[in-house]
């Protein structure tokens, strides 16, 4: 499936490279230079872009563009296969926001990626291709898949853009079909199905429910999701308004809406409950990007959200556009939902140092998701790594109630050098003592660069019914990259139930997801040292009391690139999908 | 006014110095080790304690207490004579949370303040004497005032203690009245006035309302704003519950409602608005605090919010306990309602380095405030500083249409080392130059340490519908102390409308106040550098835009405490009221 290292684009990407050193961020001149990315040739097409997947902070098991810049998933869906689809925004010619094509990768296991050839580019000059999403139209309600199941239909946000590159609209809603399952699509010849002359109105995300279609979608200045149906992907009714609830920030974006287990919180599985996010940039608390969830109940037409209460996901920086797979959840194959996100914030996004080698943007985990209540605070969230086993490579370090005061793991022999690791507490006492702490370090033993996060159990906070219990994630000690809104220190109050508290995560180069309290709680954030991290210290504050108990597993996990990488370093791509087309 | 330096109490100041180096920030033990501070004697009365405010971290126009540690403003009222009465949560022995009482000063401007002696102690060792609220029973409604039109009524909550140190409470509130005005009280015989035995039931806070008294109060843990009534302060009647709307974090408290006056977009004034504060900590976005407002409609017993949105004051991380003075607002002589908040946070406000002075935490500047709507998000809070004018001493910059990139200002000759400065924008074209920038940088000369802020108008956030025009501040630049939870950097978005924008604060030798377009947003942020920060660097990115503007004004403030210092440096406060008791 790889192409050989002499096919032309190899050649082509040692072009981009150097033009990406001279180009810096600023990647827009770069598209009206390129004879191929020419929008009257619509997109480089009919060939994946190669990349090289072995830079210090290229991800490991995160996925990331093969080149260039990249930003939220859009139109991901599992197809009748359980082939998994994920499309993002991309700029295949640029390290900065711009020249927004669809690209697209595919995988079995979501870990796993293939490069596909770009999906969908812009139709013309005068408009941008924004985010959507895509549904398989199983039954041929559109009438575009004549003899097919397996038709896949994306609706999306055609921006349209001043003679200045500005965006100043209108932002109208397009349909495009695939008859080849999701690599190649066709523009309906009757676009838009949603005309508009707002400047503000994008981001469609298209559901079955019942005998009928939903689209939710973002009326982004005014703060409110539309609820639209239709019966064939193509007729649309506006049906419903949700909007000023919870965080506003500057705008919403990317709506989603999703049928959610529930298992309350003895674990038992109670009815499936409906969950809106809505992402919101900028004017996140903690400044761009935050992504913001509204449990309640939901009829085909209308959104009513259990309360009024403001929830968020994620309590560090890099966790945007967060997107559900289509065909995924109650009722399919896949019972829990999985999500993926973009793993970066606008405010900083187009100035990382990953540009040396090439390519800007990692997404998060892929993860699965159920909802459940806490004490007094009500619905919850919970996130967790989509199936994670079989990406281990190696066990590091187990420990069974751990007596040592420091436990330290030198994992340089890991290949990927991406590992996870997770501690359980337990025995708590309801009052514990104020010095009690835990600490994780990841360091750079060269350099002593490092991550760090910890629990802190009323060591700081006065302790007051209960205290802060704050856990925190500090990337001050990573030097590789620093920038007025690169915040470095973040915290979250994370109070311990019944004496019990677990912390998990995934190392992976450049970037930290950590899952606090079974995932109750979640931090991703990116980071970038000068040299890289290969080594993780585990410590417990002395004298842990009596009945306390502490486990820890450390494992390094495989990369997902070493299989597919050719002899210069190189990942391609699939290209025997062109002859589907 | 002032106590002479030979009175006992200056070695009593003496000795707690002595007391502070030895114990940290370790605070509760100084209270059983110390005969003056002993529950059974109450409080140490009679006499305000002295305090050296000539400290290198101690503001000069912030209020901070003499001694020692210091949080919640609480029961503040202005009298009938036009006195402000602050009072606040204080532990007189200590520079750590804990022993309780309710310190006091007296002010005619809001700026120049009276220490006065301790107004208020726990009444027994059993029970923790936390926040609350004052109010002037001017018709004598309670009937403990014969006679009498400026009897005060104090109402707060009373935490149970449990033998080793813990508050398991039950929580109930308490009545104490004072005859002279509000600097002696006495404990209302028939305490509780509203009984409970949940252990997260505090802060009331009580106002008149037409033809009946109003309380709110904060059922912590269960994310409730309880509304209470009474004809005569000592029976009270719960009314109605508000819950679980905005913002949750770990517990609520703290709330005001207050009647608030409404300046539409052109200026113009409208019907006042209720708006309910409600104050968390932890859990807050940024780690710790947060204030939370709602506006809504109240008819005297039930609060209905206009929306479901979430709306927080304050983008940094200092700004905790907002409250309200009573008898301040529509209807009385001060049009304008009036707030003071604790300028600290739980995660690190033990550990700050001012325990070298003696003292831990200020208050933030008094704040007015009014009701205004912005486009889209519809009601926001405006805050100012409150009347300034009569602090300045002296003009260090007045710059009109600034063509200068750099403006220097050197401001070691002001006394008191507090500045004010504003920058006023207009012309800002609607597409702004993506390397358009304004910085401002406090600096100390020696050291190079300093604290930053500065508005990019879409430098780095890409500029699509507008962008994110971010205002951030850092105050990493600051070496006097660091902690894992003390964050550096925070940032807002801030749009600019039809081309004008402002900025302007008050800098004052450990915390920084920000009120950016107009009071629209606010930024308070402690900081702590090693040498005094004394110049101040106003910085332009070249080439503005044709037809922008740039006004700077920048002046030294009088400090408060200069006029009240004796030959030793020391500010005692007001004895003479004793005599009125």
């Amino acid at each position: 499936m790889q192409l050989s290292p002499n096919h032309p684009s190899a050649l082509l990407f040692t072009a981009l490279h150097l033009a990406v050193s001279c180009l810096g961020s600023v990647a827009s001149p770069a598209v009206s230079a390129s004879g191929s990315a020419s929008v009257a040739a619509n997109y480089p097409s009919g060939t994946p872009f190669p990349g090289d997947y072995g830079g210090q902070y290229r991800p490991q098991v995160h996925y990331s563009a093969p080149q260039h810049f990249m930003s939220d998933p859009n139109g991901i869906f599992r197809d009748n296969n359980g082939t998994w689809h994920l499309y993002y925004q991309y700029n295949p010619l640029g390290l900065g926001f711009g020249n927004q094509h669809w690209g697209h990768a595919t995988s079995k296991d979501l870990y796993h990626w293939t490069n596909q050839p770009i999906a969908l580019g812009p139709p013309s000059k005068s408009v941008a291709l924004f985010s959507g999403s895509a549904v398989v139209d199983k039954n041929n309600t559109s009438g575009l898949f004549p003899g097919q199941d397996n038709g896949v239909v994306a609706i999306f946000t055609l921006a349209g853009k001043d003679p200045d590159g500005g965006y100043g609209g209108p932002q109208t809603q397009a349909l495009a079909y695939s008859h080849d399952g999701g690599f190649t699509y066709q523009l309906y010849q009757h676009n838009p199905v949603i005309n508009s002359t707002s400047t503000n109105f994008r981001d469609p995300r298209v559901m079955a429910y019942k005998d009928h279609w939903v689209m939710v979608i973002a009326y982004s200045r005014d703060y409110t999701v539309g609820i639209f149906t239709s019966r064939n992907l193509i007729n649309w009714t506006h049906a419903s308004n949700f909007s000023l609830t919870g965080l506003l920030g500057a705008q919403w974006e990317c709506p989603n809406l999703i049928h959610m287990p529930y298992y309350d919180q003895k674990g038992q599985k109670q009815d499936n409950i409906w969950t809106l996010f809505v992402n919101i940039n900028p004017g996140g608390p903690l400044g761009g990007a935050v992504v913001q969830y509204y449990p309640g109940s939901f009829n085909g037409t209308h959104f009513e959200p259990v309360d009024s209460a403001a929830r968020s996901i994620d309590s560090a920086k890099d966790f945007y556009a967060m997107q559900f797979f289509n065909n995924v959840g109650p009722g399919t194959d896949v019972e829990s939902p999985v999500s993926i996100a973009w793993a970066s914030n606008w405010q900083y996004t187009q100035l990382v140092p990953t540009a040396q080698e090439g390519w800007r943007s990692s997404m998060s985990l892929p993860r699965e998701h159920f909802m459940t209540k806490v004490k007094g605070a009500g619905w919850k969230l919970v996130s967790r790594p989509y199936n994670l086993d079989r990406m281990v490579s190696e066990t590091l370090v187990v420990e069974k109630n751990l007596t040592k005061e420091v436990v330290a793991v030198e994992f340089s022999g890991v290949e990927s050098k991406a590992i996870y690791w997770e501690i359980h507490l337990t025995g708590i006492p309801d009052r514990e003592p104020r010095s009690l702490s835990l600490n994780v370090s990841f360091v750079s033993p060269s350099t002593a660069e490092n991550v760090r996060l910890g629990y802190v159990f009323g060591a700081v906070d006065f302790d007051l019914f209960g205290g802060d219990t704050p856990f925190f994630l500090d990337r001050g000690g990573a030097k590789g990259f620093d920038h007025t809104f690169f915040t470095q220190r973040f915290s979250v109050s994370s109070p311990h139930d019944n004496g019990t508290w677990s912390v998990s995560g995934v190392l992976d180069r450049s970037i930290l997801e950590v899952f606090i309290d079974g995932g109750i709680e979640t931090m991703t954030s990116t980071y970038y040292t000068k040299e890289p991290i290969s080594v993780a210290l585990f410590s417990l504050s002395p004298d842990l009391p009596k009945g306390m108990n502490v486990d820890l597993r450390v494992v390094g996990l495989h990369g997902v690139w070493d299989q597919v990488t050719d002899k210069d370093g190189i990942v391609y791509g699939n290209r025997t999908v062109k002859a589907l087309a």
